[in-house]
């Protein structure tokens, strides 16, 4: 592994960085405006997935500040459609889903705010260019000042899911991936996760999932609800093809520890009836697990689904001192993301 | 143990007869008209139950026939209430739960019908009398000519669940009660599930249940949905007292292999959102878990809740060759317990 290249040369995990829950405090969410037209596959799909980014910038807004990130050629569409309600700042894009190229947010000491870079290769080179999307995180830490880590590893941030508390979700499928890490063993990974977040226990997914795409990322598959509690999602039918993979998400769930050494709970999420294709054929990855935890608000995806209402109740039960905010998700999934591949935390020191 | 007091001295298991599971072709369905006004607390919930188990009856007459054993003081109101869709054989009862108290059918070479008698105690003595309800089993076996083997453990039908293929579900809190088999560890009771039911693979849940009344029926908690896959019942909040004895009874499950070695595929059934109270003021037990496997027909409770609808569609999805029955089970869940508990198959040669 290689040293680090920032100025302390000290890992973020030995300065005392950690990578807070995203059920914390917030001083803003980040935001990037659609910029890639081949992901949406026609211009009319394009334009009601910059529709739905909208609506979505504009609800996160009512709780949190939002700062959006547009390519200087579309800040005059992203403003109109965001109505004055969050923050538009010009920074080069190829892309857009600020999860996976923002940075991952840490806390330090005396409020030191710091962010990891992770080495992004667009998902395993499923598009190009990229570069522009591969120094967006760099670009985020720089406007704010932020401490900068580069982490050795590629990876999205919607490949990560953490409880704040040491212990960190992930998928074999997406970091073991021989499109991402290939000369990496899970140790190796495991090291470098606990170097940069300050991971004391990470528990790894098998199986391999339906998202291709994304290759498993686990944000659209289980995340924390609260340290010790993980919200599974489940297929309802034996034929979808997460069925079997999602059942060995339940055993390894059920026989994990955390960091702290607590069992963890296991709240199964049903998962869309109704199972769509998207444009290009694939599998529509509409998955309910893709909510996105904002100040005092869950902003949960809807579908057009008989189960929406079962995850917008679920999510009220679980998180009691939040408004639940269902907004519609499917243009945006059709683009091949949701809700929270669509936002990126910055905590509030 | 003691020896089989039936003719031939031999135990069921080793006569070649075996525990069908409730999902194949039954010829009836035994049912008890509701005897204990002390169960439902006064003469108007009484009453209601009776009308809920008569819907039941000509519900379940719908799609296989129903036999209601009666008092014959009862008989006039029972055929009135079924409107002539049940057949209606008088004996003697002290209660009404068809599943706790009739036989466990079991099914031999050359289509030879045998059932199992359990030492009932009334749920570990909680009503008296109970001596005619001790004794249904034998009564419906003789009246059908069936073979009569006499367990000796105190048990009762809701507390068992099996796949047909030799794997059994039971709690500790139900079968390890000191109200029940004080005398017996766990090796015990499996090897008399052994020689009577036919089970090689006996999978003990854990925990305390909030179901006192039966002491933690397998039957509100947890049935198969066919081989290897296992359908519990998810309390929805985290404050729900059957919270950790479900959480416990996933991991177990989930480290579960059945008789043929097979894991067990998990699938959650949202339970209902609101939690009421009984007319005695003890947490009602309304579990969608509590349904009733009838020829190509699911009869599953409703309880007035919002989550009725999404216990209806798992069921058509889980059994796509059966019509979804569904009928509200309020009033007999007032009773204490619900359509399975008052229903017992038959099955056919």
């Amino acid at each position: 592994m290689t040293e680090p290249t920032d100025a302390l040369s000290r890992y973020p995990a030995e300065s005392g960085f950690a990578w807070p829950a995203e059920w914390k405090a917030h001083r803003r969410t980040w935001m990037c405006w659609p910029s890639r037209l081949e992901c949406f596959g026609d211009p009319g799909r394009f334009l009601r997935g910059k529709h739905a980014l909208a609506h979505l910038a504009r609800t996160v807004a009512g709780v949190e500040p939002v700062t959006l990130a547009v390519r200087a050629e579309d800040a005059a569409e992203a403003r109109l459609a965001t109505a004055g309600k969050a923050e538009i700042v010009e920074m080069p894009l190829d892309d857009g889903w600020a999860r996976d190229i923002g940075p991952t947010f840490l806390l330090g000491s005396e409020n030191a705010l710091a962010g990891v870079q992770w080495n992004f290769n667009a998902w395993g080179h499923k598009y190009q260019p990229y570069a522009h999307d591969a120094m967006f995180a760099r670009h985020v830490m720089r406007a704010i000042g932020a401490r900068e880590f580069a982490a050795p590893l590629v990876c999205e941030g919607g490949a990560l899911h953490g409880d704040g508390e040491g212990t960190i979700l992930i998928t074999e499928q997406c970091l073991l991936n021989a499109n991402r890490n290939p000369g990496l063993a899970r140790a190796d990974i495991e090291k470098i996760l606990g170097l940069y977040l300050g991971a004391r226990k990470v528990i790894w997914l098998q199986g391999r999932f339906s998202d291709l795409e994304t290759d498993g990322h686990i944000d659209n598959i289980a995340c924390f609800a609260a340290p010790g509690r993980v919200i599974l999602g489940m297929p309802d039918l034996r034929e979808h093809p997460d069925w079997e993979p999602v059942q060995d998400a339940m055993r390894t769930l059920s026989n994990s520890r955390d960091a702290r050494g607590r069992r963890l709970e296991i709240i199964p999420l049903p998962q869309p009836g109704q199972r769509r294709l998207s444009w290009s054929g694939q599998l529509l990855q509409a998955s309910y697990v893709n909510f996105y935890l904002a100040n005092r608000a869950v902003i949960m995806p809807a579908f057009d689904d008989p189960h929406d209402d079962n995850a917008r109740d679920l999510a009220g039960s679980l998180f009691p001192d939040r408004k639940v905010l269902q907004i519609n998700a499917l243009d945006l999934v059709q683009g091949g993301g949701g809700i929270h591949c669509m936002t990126q935390q910055e905590p509030a020191p």
